[in-house]
């Protein structure tokens, strides 16, 4: 596949230009740009160029607010609010994440809670922009209904995110981001491709019975990793990012929306906590964790986020690669923004 | 096997006479006492009667210190902090619990950390106490090293407890608490004695290489649930309950024993979450989860927990009902005290 190598300052300029062409605040087009730049200086393609269009088809059918100034509500104590106002997360969090900082080395611990956004982006930035701090934080979000609790037969819950990190004196983070199904959607829709079967405990078909054939599996549930105890720890985060903090639960985001292909609309919570008030001079809690860290490597275990911290350390040396059909669909779109874009 | 039937008002008289017999203080040989009764009042036997004998044990190889009185810290803005003094944690956590509560009201959020603890409990019992006022808890702790990071191979993390709870208006909260380990070192035992090969999955043999001979497991390590997920969320435990609060990690636990035959001495983490707070007039919270909890139960998928309160309220209108055997212990235990106690 011919290739293109970009540097992570044009791509940014690229894309922003794109979302701007699309009808994005500045603001809005500077932090999606920061979120696709981010996927791909780390190789995580599921979070990069690719998503664009789904950003753009989402401004196109109406469903987010380009041009949405959200808005910092500090005044409750260990809480802090960013109403999104039916625009993207990412300039909600970009807005409420130095707040939150502040206030969580003021009182120990703080939440960030951002109502009212529509959410395409993977949690592992908004988390690494809180170690870059000297934070440890944990985030979650609820997603679509499109997994069945254990034991139940139809979508209820979404693959509902769940992302902590570690601040680390020296180079990236410990960071771990993960969907609290089994699999990714995407993951089921490429076993569908290459015709193979799934992995038992995957998903169930239509009528909740357990199934390996990916097609099933798209018109039935997925299923939550680990069991029961990752359907408790989904149902915590429908609980926690949903209906505490006001804002939609992952059957009532579908509902609103009634289709998969754009960027839903919710909530997510944000907790952030200062490991050095927590310690309280009971030890250096960032040396402790090294040792931590060394021992879980030492027996040759890897820590989360490896691979993406290896890509970024390629593409900062060498730039990002792009195929030229990435290259092409930016300029197309670039050129002749929502136009380009189809609503399927 | 000849039973017993005694009221739960009995068993606390008779496990707070043993306890104090064994040299705990009141307020420790009440605290202990209710978490027992509350274990066998739901018939959790993993941690009811069965565990007296492994608190005095500790208690007689001078591992905990019976009569330390817990003192709580409460300055630190959205951290309370309560020194157990090498106490149980068990009147530690009911010293703490009405501070975290009113700062949790107070501020929205708050954390309980808990130090210098010796901990035999199950998580719960605590999550309830904050569920029953009104808050949404989530709790965890480190234990002893025992489980093997995913791609790793000896044991360097603890069956780590993760435990959430969530309020209901009407009856019993929604609360898990799982090891983060895939079964429990309880659950391998059994197998052993039973002479059955364990599933794929539980276990790592002495060269780290996998195993379904729970002998070769038993002297090796256990796995975490959910794979590299799993491996995460145990990894997050130490880090926040154990360096992060300036206490001890699971491996450092084990070090300091030597043992895994006492109840471990490191401490706890508590967060309370008042989800009126959070909610800020969005919806009424606990009315939403409902919503959530019937469309889970309304597809065939149980809620957590709901073993245990079906148990309560069966031992409430009947009693609870225990073997002659254990009677004979517990009796045995009060009269003769720690002399009745092997040290192993």
């Amino acid at each position: 596949m011919p290739q293109t190598t970009v540097t992570a300052r044009a791509l940014m300029a690229l894309v922003t230009e794109i979302f701007q062409r699309g009808g994005l605040s500045q603001q809005h087009a500077e932090a999606l740009g920061r979120a696709i730049v981010a996927g791909e200086r780390d190789n995580c393609k599921s979070h990069g160029v690719y998503r664009i269009e789904g950003c753009l088809r989402t401004v196109k059918a109406g469903k987010v607010a380009p041009d949405a100034v959200p808005a910092l509500d500090d005044t409750a104590g260990a809480i802090l609010r960013v109403d999104a106002k039916g625009g993207f997360s990412n300039a909600a969090f970009e807005l409420g994440a130095p707040a939150l900082a502040a206030r969580a080395r003021e009182l120990g611990m703080a939440a960030l809670v951002i109502n009212d956004c529509v959410h395409f982006a993977a949690l592992w930035p908004e988390i690494e922009m809180l170690t870059d701090m000297g934070l440890a934080a944990m985030a979650m979000c609820p997603s679509y209904a499109s997994v069945a609790p254990t034991g139940g037969t139809a979508p209820l819950m979404g693959t509902n995110p769940f992302a902590f990190g570690w601040p680390r004196p020296d180079g990236a983070p410990y960071v771990f981001d993960f969907a609290t199904s089994v699999a990714a959607r995407g993951e089921i829709e490429l076993h569908r491709r290459a015709g193979k079967p799934l992995p038992e405990g995957w998903a169930l078909d239509k009528d909740g019975v357990p199934t390996t054939d990916p097609e099933a599996a798209l018109n039935g549930a997925m299923l939550p990793f680990g069991a029961h105890k990752g359907s408790a720890i989904s149902t915590m985060i429908e609980l926690l990012a949903g209906v505490m903090i006001g804002d939609l639960t992952s059957p009532e985001a579908l509902d609103l929306l009634g289709t998969t292909t754009l960027a839903p609309k919710h909530g997510e919570l944000i907790l952030a906590f200062d490991p050095a008030r927590f310690a309280a001079g009971r030890g250096d809690p960032l040396a402790r964790a090294e040792t931590l860290f060394e021992a879980i490597a030492g027996q040759g275990a890897r820590l989360p986020s490896q691979r993406r911290f290896a890509a970024r350390a390629e593409t900062e040396r060498n730039g990002i690669t792009l195929t030229e059909a990435e290259m092409a669909l930016m300029e197309k779109l670039r050129d002749q923004g929502l136009e380009a874009v189809d609503l399927v």
